[in-house]
């Protein structure tokens, strides 16, 4: 709770995948945990219609062939509004005592997630356990830090007195109780599904509300081992299980407009596309809606005194996870006539090309480019790559190229595709192109690429913002402009931190500004709207004793 | 900020309408300056057509007379997204301080407001000086101070220091700014123009937001002052008087639809009727939409230790106002087998009979009658009255009769009509029939009472419910049936505090549970909604140096 109100470096889960830190045993616990989930079904005890499902297909090669417990729909709402009223009157403190206990036992099955984050969105093995295990857990404790702190807002009595006429003082004795808005519905992203999902899944369940995850139906492991772990926590902890219920659909047959629309879902989080993400925005009024949706990421280059590390730090927002990252910058605007830099001026192409090169350095090694690219996670991704490729002609800076990795013979690794174009043709950049796809925009000046941006984020809308500048005066103005459109800046990045990241208890994850989304992870409209107040007021009599 | 918290007795503007208190002069003063408004333009010098509209009717009888600029849409909407970013970059201390002193200029003129809240609403002088006037301006202060909590929660500043690889250590300067979630509009309603309207307009306020404030064509009066005394206050504070626009409009041609689903309304706040309400909640989805709708309150009698206590205290609540508060009992539930009283056993006859005694006695004096009535401010409430009354027929308990004012021959006073029912027949007593229209309705017992006010609490919705029991096993049911359908709960209340009393401060008024409404007023949702925090982050260099 202090971190999130200083916003200062805070961790509670080492993200470091070591032996020192997480046991001897732990790395190959955990792979000996996830390969034992293989070809096998996936069991949980919650209402079924006794059929299977599941569609997973790893991006580096393995086969998976797990199956998941085709969800009875009616039965599963049914029961969460049977298992709502003992987590209410539990209170603030023990339902965060829950989240805790189910986040630290997920932090101690961090390998093993680590495995089933890689094998289902095709990330490196590194990353996948740091976003998907550490960080992901810290963004859940965030979300339960919130959630305590603003319910302890509300005290639970109050003894209020008054004179209601001459020498008349009346006294009452009030009680405030938090209750949840209702049930909740998680709908799973297929990159980041546990970063992506703690804040909401803990922002419900530690203001009161069940939940019911439904993940992306080609990344259903890692949210299924978090249902498995929360439901254990619950259960031991003697509360009902059915307080989190997982709900796997298929591609064919996807469940989440048939929940999204039903009178008992009362909140909805989604990350996602801005088609659904918007239609949910629309179709749903009965459920307060929290949505990440899709954006465009830009970059504007104006001067540096750091050149080399600044094509260096972009190189690599680039590459990271083949930008699979809702803060990926797709568009990186570098004025027509150059920029400084402290080795000199440096012309439109000569950026260009310096930024190609220093790709093509970041990923000379192929495992080590393996680790940073990871998998393309959707085969479409591949399509949208060749499409634009192919589209760009005389355009391509650098051609996306097939990777072969050492281990993984099997695996989708795409190396990133660099196109230019020019700020007028915003018919080519203008829409977001997910995947390692980027474009060196040549803009007439800075302004016109403030001004690009800036139309940019009022009709597409961002998460991230970068932005190199040494005049103060330039880099006020793109400050400004990142201020009226609501997009998180990042300015003059040339060492080890990356744009693309963002620091649970203390970087503000999307805005709500801007048309990327309508919510933060985390902040306190993000919790404050899970759950309300309802309070019973009786006059105190003699001694101070309730009327009952 | 500390009585929120403690939610103990607080007022900041006394509420006694007194000499002692508010200068022998304020009175005369204010009488004066309503009168010297009426048959005139009220001037306001924003966007405006030219023309002039005004449909106010005193339900006391006086000529009004008064006529406002007619609205120029889009120019007024243009002028507040001028307004808004100096409003915004002052910061959350600023803004509130200029929150404060249009709220204490407010209270400076609580007589001349509660003779305009008097002549539009149609309430007594006393209610519409406190209810219009300090009491109001103290739910104005709630807001304020929420939103000053709530902002000052976010630090402007943290300097973020981590290790990014071996021996490496980086530091960050990172920024925090709050921003304004965009124009809000806050639709007024025709009884409690202030005390409705002053939260929503506060709250957008002070978090930055600019505000078109559109009243009920039929009660503009009050809320044309408020928005005159804002638009001095933040001129003279050097900000831009648009932060604050009147929007009149005309039965004939309403504006809340129209402005409703224009894509710069990124916030709205209602109070009135369900259908709008929910209209509002499915077709404004560009917009924060925050609701207080109808609802049918009910009263649960069981058994009391006080019977004349009990009956004094309803009849007055069902005659405060002639029952057009948002909060008055509509359905008052006695077992068939009657109640146990310290006066011995009362059949549910007898329980009628005394009620309808109780509030005759009540009413006896016209002139104080006619205080505690006021008028009935819309002349569709009259219909309903001789609907209900008609169709009631033998079951009429009491009937409504006009009462002639000594002062105002002209106003439009109706005593309470009573009517018994049973429990049975929700069609007559399930739907709200706003006005001074009760039924008594007899249930099979307590448990029959309970369940049928579930069933309306779940389906209709309520704002409050009273219930008197002595047994304490009768209470924890209605206390459980209250806290899952989300009500707030009054108990045994037979002295001057009143279910229809909602206390700034202490009292939560509405929960967003049931479907009366979907926000309270004030809690931390209220606020967190209405504002955003955008970050920059940058390294530090040399001496904790920014990058700009």
């Amino acid at each position: 709770m202090e971190a999130v109100r200083r916003r200062v470096h805070h961790a509670v889960f080492p993200e470091s995948p070591s032996r020192r830190v997480y046991g001897e045993e732990a790395p190959a616990a955990g792979q000996r945990a996830f390969e034992g989930r293989l070809g096998r079904p996936f069991e949980l005890d919650q209402p079924t219609t006794g059929g299977r499902v599941g569609a997973e297909e790893s991006p580096w090669g393995p086969e998976l062939a797990i199956t998941y417990p085709e969800p009875e729909l009616d039965a599963m709402i049914a029961a969460a509004a049977r298992a709502l009223p003992a987590w209410r009157d539990a209170g603030p403190e023990a339902r965060a005592g829950v989240c805790m206990e189910i986040l630290a036992r997920l932090n101690a099955r961090s390998f093993e997630m680590a495995h089933a984050v890689m094998h289902t969105t095709g990330q490196g093995f590194a990353m996948a356990f740091q976003a998907g295990g550490p960080h992901a857990q810290d963004r859940g404790v965030e979300a339960v830090a919130y959630a305590l702190d603003l319910q302890r807002r509300v005290p639970r009595r109050a003894v209020w007195s008054r004179a209601t006429g001459r020498d008349r003082i009346e006294t009452f004795e009030k009680e405030y109780v938090i209750v949840p808005h209702g049930l909740g519905l998680v709908v799973g992203c297929s990159t980041f599904p546990t970063w992506n999902g703690y804040p909401s899944l803990f922002a419900d369940l530690a203001t009161g509300n069940p939940v019911l995850v439904k993940p992306h139906p080609r990344v259903i492991l890692p949210l299924a081992i978090t249902v498995q772990v929360a439901r254990e926590v619950l259960r031991e902890a003697g509360f009902d299980p059915a307080l989190v219920q997982l709900v796997v659909d298929t591609p064919e047959r996807p469940l989440a407009k048939v929940l999204a629309v039903r009178p008992e879902i009362r909140l909805i989080d989604f990350t996602g596309s801005t088609a659904f993400g918007d239609w949910l925005e629309r179709n749903a009024p009965q459920a307060r809606v929290f949505t990440e949706k899709a954006g465009v990421n830009c970059v504007i280059l104006h001067s540096t005194d750091d050149y080399r590390g600044m094509l260096a730090n972009l190189a690599f927002s680039l590459s990271l996870y083949s930008g699979q990252m809702c803060t990926t910058p797709q568009n990186v605007f570098v004025p027509a006539g150059g920029i400084d830099t402290d080795r000199g001026r440096k012309g439109f192409e000569e950026v260009a090309a310096d930024l190609v090169a220093a790709i093509d350095r970041l990923l000379a090694d192929p495992a080590r480019a393996g680790e940073i690219l990871g998998c393309i996670q959707n085969p479409a991704t591949l399509e949208r790559i060749a499409r634009v490729e192919e589209a760009a002609g005389a355009d391509v800076l650098r051609p996306s190229t097939p990777l072969e990795h050492p281990k993984f013979p099997r695996a989708r690794i795409r190396t990133p595709l660099v196109v230019r174009a020019r700020s007028g043709e915003m018919d080519r950049y203008g829409e977001e192109l997910f995947g390692p796809i980027s474009f060196v925009v040549e803009a007439d000046d800075v302004d016109d690429a403030i001004a690009r941006v800036d139309h940019l984020l009022a009709t597409r809308g961002a998460l991230t913002l970068l932005a190199h500048a040494t005049d103060a005066a330039v880099m006020a103005r793109i400050e400004a402009m990142a201020l009226a459109r609501g997009v998180a800046l990042s300015e003059n990045l040339t060492g080890g931190v990356y744009v693309n990241q963002s620091a649970a208890f203390s970087d503000y994850h999307a805005t709500g500004v801007n048309p990327a989304a309508n919510a933060t992870l985390v902040d306190e409209d993000f919790v404050a709207s899970r759950y309300h107040i309802v309070q019973r007021r009786r006059p105190c009599r003699e001694g101070g004793g309730g009327g009952s």
